[in-house]
C-alpha cells in the first residue's frame, strides 16, 4: 500500500502482539527499532507516519544527517524500522485503550482490536488552533498548519505566518522562496525562536514582519482572501490582503484520550513519565512529545523525542519479560 | 591536521569563548550543533573524537543511518559539526575547570587557558580494568579494550573476550569474523546483553562460551600467550592459550577529575544532573555518559548522550544570555 510518499507492506495483523507501539514520529519509530532490537514481537499502529518530521521543509538539527528534509528524514526512520520487518498499521486511529487481565488492548476506529503486554504511548501532540472565525472554514481552502505540505500552492501569492517561535520563523523563511511576499504576524513584540532564524528573517526582503498584532478573522469567498488583524498596543484593527495563512502557534496534548485510559497527566496535559518513561499505569509507557512531568524538560527535538523512544523501549522490554515470568 | 581518520582545520584559538564543550562524543557533539545553531560562540576540546562510537564495529541503533560503522558515524557527526565552523581543539586534556569572577576557565595540559560563560562536561567515562596482574604489563601486547581498533590484528589468532553485556558479545561476534576462535568469559552464569546478541553467540561456532568464570592474570612474555581463568563455583583454575583478550566489563567516570571541580556526583561518582542537565554548579552543564544522578535514566546509546548534548546546549544557551545581560 502507498501511503504519502511511503510504501508499507502490510503483514497479516495478529490479535496479540508483546508490545504495541501507538505513534509513528521519531519517538515510536525509534521504539519500535529498540523493541526489535531486543527481539520483541512488536507493532506500529498511527494514524499518519513521520509524526511533526514531515512538517520540517529542512531539518540541520539531527546529529549526523545535516540539512535534511523533514520527509526524507522520515523515510530514513521509517526504512531502519522496515529492516528489521516491523508490522506497521498505519492510517487508522486508536480510540480506547483498555487493561483486560493481564493485557493491554487497543481499540481501532475500524473496529480491530489487538492486545499486548505493553503500549507504548507516542502519538505526539495536535497542532494549536487560533480559535477565530473562518479557521475551520477556510481549512484547505488557504488556512494551512504545514508549510512544507501546502507552501508550493503559494507560488508567487501573498501569504502570512502566525507563531513566533522556530516553527513560525523557519516556515517563514520556507515560504519566502515560493510566495511573493510573506507577512509574520505574532502577538508578541520579540521572538522565541533561535537567533540565528531571527537574523534570516530580519534580513530577508521578501518578509514583512508584524508584531504585537493578533488575528480576529479569516475572510474570504470560496477561498480564503484576507485576515483581519489588529495591533495589542494601539487597538487598531485592519485587513491584511493575502491568498494563504500558515497557522504556527504550538500543540497540544489529545488530553480527553489520555484521560480516557487513567493516565496522570501534568498541569498542560500532558502524561507525567518517570525517567525510565513509564507512566502511571503498568504497562503504559509514554514518549515524544505527548510527555510531560517533573522529570521532563520540555524541549521537543527530534533527537530527544527519539532518545526517549529508545528509553521507553527499554523500560516495555523489561516489563515484558518480568510480566511473561510472572504468568 | 589528520587526527586518526578525522581532518580537523584547527581555527586560531581565542582565550574567550561563550561556551566551552569539553568531550567530542555524541553527547558533546551534538552540544556543538545545537550551540553553533543558537549562535554561541563554542569550542569544542577533547582528547581524542566520536568518544565510544569508534569502538562500535558496526551500529544499527542510531535511527535513520542503519549498519552503520562507529567510525563513519563519528564521521558524519564530525561534519555535522564543522558544517557550522566550531573550532575543534583536539589531542589535548582538560586538567582543571575553576571559576574566575564570572567566567568559568579550563586549563589543558598544554597549558592554554580558555574562559567562558558556560561549560558543558560531555567527557563520558573510562574503560574499567580488570585489575589482575598481567593486564597493564601486555596492554598494545594483546590486552585490549577496543574489538575494533585491534581485533584486526588477530586474523586466525585464538582470542578471548571478558564480559557479559552487549559491548562484550557484539565484541566477540565481531572477533568472530577475524580470529581462528573466541573464548567468551563471562563471570555470571547469563548474559546481561540483548537476545539478539546471545542468540548470535550461541549459534557462532567459532565462539566457545565459558560462564561463571573470572580471570586471575594474564601471562606470556614479549608478548601474551594466555590467561589464568578460575572457575567460581568449583573453584578450578586453568590457563587458556590465547593471543589476545578484549576487555568489555563497562566504564567508569573520571571521579577525582570530577571532584576537584566542586561537582556534586551520585553514588557511581557520575555527575548528577537535573533534568536540563544543569548540574550543583551554576554554569556548569554536562551530558551523556558522565551524568548520572536520580533524575537520570541510565541506559547509555548513542542516540540518549546526543539528545542529553541538545538538552544540555539549550540550557547553557538560556545561562549565558541571561549572565550577558546581567554582567
Amino acid at each position: 500500500m502507498q501511503y504519502g510518499k511511503f510504501r508499507i507492506e502490510f503483514k497479516k495483523i495478529k490479535d496479540k502482539y508483546e508490545c504495541i507501539v501507538v505513534g509513528a514520529g521519531p519517538a515510536g519509530l525509534t521504539a519500535a527499532i529498540y523493541l526489535a532490537r531486543y527481539n520483541v514481537d512488536v507493532v506500529i499502529i498511527s494514524k499518519s507516519i513521520g509524526g511533526k518530521m514531515i512538517l520540517a521543509p529542512l531539518i540541520d538539527d539531527y546529529p549526523g544527517l545535516p540539512e535534511i528534509p523533514g520527509t526524507k528524514l522520515a523515510e530514513v526512520f521509517v526504512n531502519h524500522v522496515k529492516k528489521f520487518g516491523v508490522p506497521m498499521i498505519i492510517g487508522k486511529t486508536v480510540v480506547n485503550v483498555r487493561k483486560e487481565g493481564d493485557l493491554w488492548c487497543v481499540e481501532l476506529d475500524s473496529g480491530e482490536r489487538l492486545c499486548s503486554y505493553a503500549v507504548i504511548l507516542a502519538v505526539g501532540a495536535e497542532r494549536r488552533k487560533l480559535g477565530v472565525p473562518g479557521e475551520e472554514e477556510f481549512i484547505g481552502k488557504g488556512v494551512s498548519y504545514c508549510a512544507t505540505c501546502d507552501g508550493p500552492f503559494f507560488k508567487d501569492r501573498i501569504v502570512a505566518v502566525v507563531g513566533g517561535g522556530n516553527a513560525a520563523l523557519s516556515s517563514a523563511l520556507y515560504l519566502s522562496t515560493i510566495a511573493k511576499k510573506v507577512y509574520l504576524i505574532h502577538r508578541r513584540e520579540t521572538f522565541r525562536a533561535i537567533p540565528h532564524y531571527i537574523e534570516e528573517v530580519k534580513k530577508n526582503p521578501k518578509i514583512e514582519v508584524i508584531t504585537n498584532t493578533v488575528i480576529t478573522g479569516i475572510i474570504g469567498d470560496k477561498k480564503l482572501t484576507g485576515v483581519k488583524v489588529k495591533n495589542v498596543t494601539t487597538n487598531e484593527e485592519k485587513i491584511l490582503n493575502v491568498d494563504g495563512i500558515f497557522i504556527e502557534i504550538g500543540s497540544e496534548p489529545p488530553k480527553e484520550f489520555l484521560k480516557s485510559i487513567g493516565l496522570e497527566l501534568d498541569e498542560q496535559g500532558y502524561i507525567a513519565v518517570n525517567p525510565d518513561m513509564s507512566t502511571n499505569l503498568p504497562g503504559i509507557f509514554a514518549c515524544g512529545e505527548v510527555t510531560g512531568g517533573r522529570y521532563k524538560h520540555r524541549f521537543e527535538q527530534i533527537i530527544t523525542a527519539a532518545a526517549e523512544g529508545a528509553i521507553a523501549a527499554k523500560s516495555a522490554y523489561e516489563y515484558i519479560i518480568k510480566v511473561k515470568k510472572t504468568l
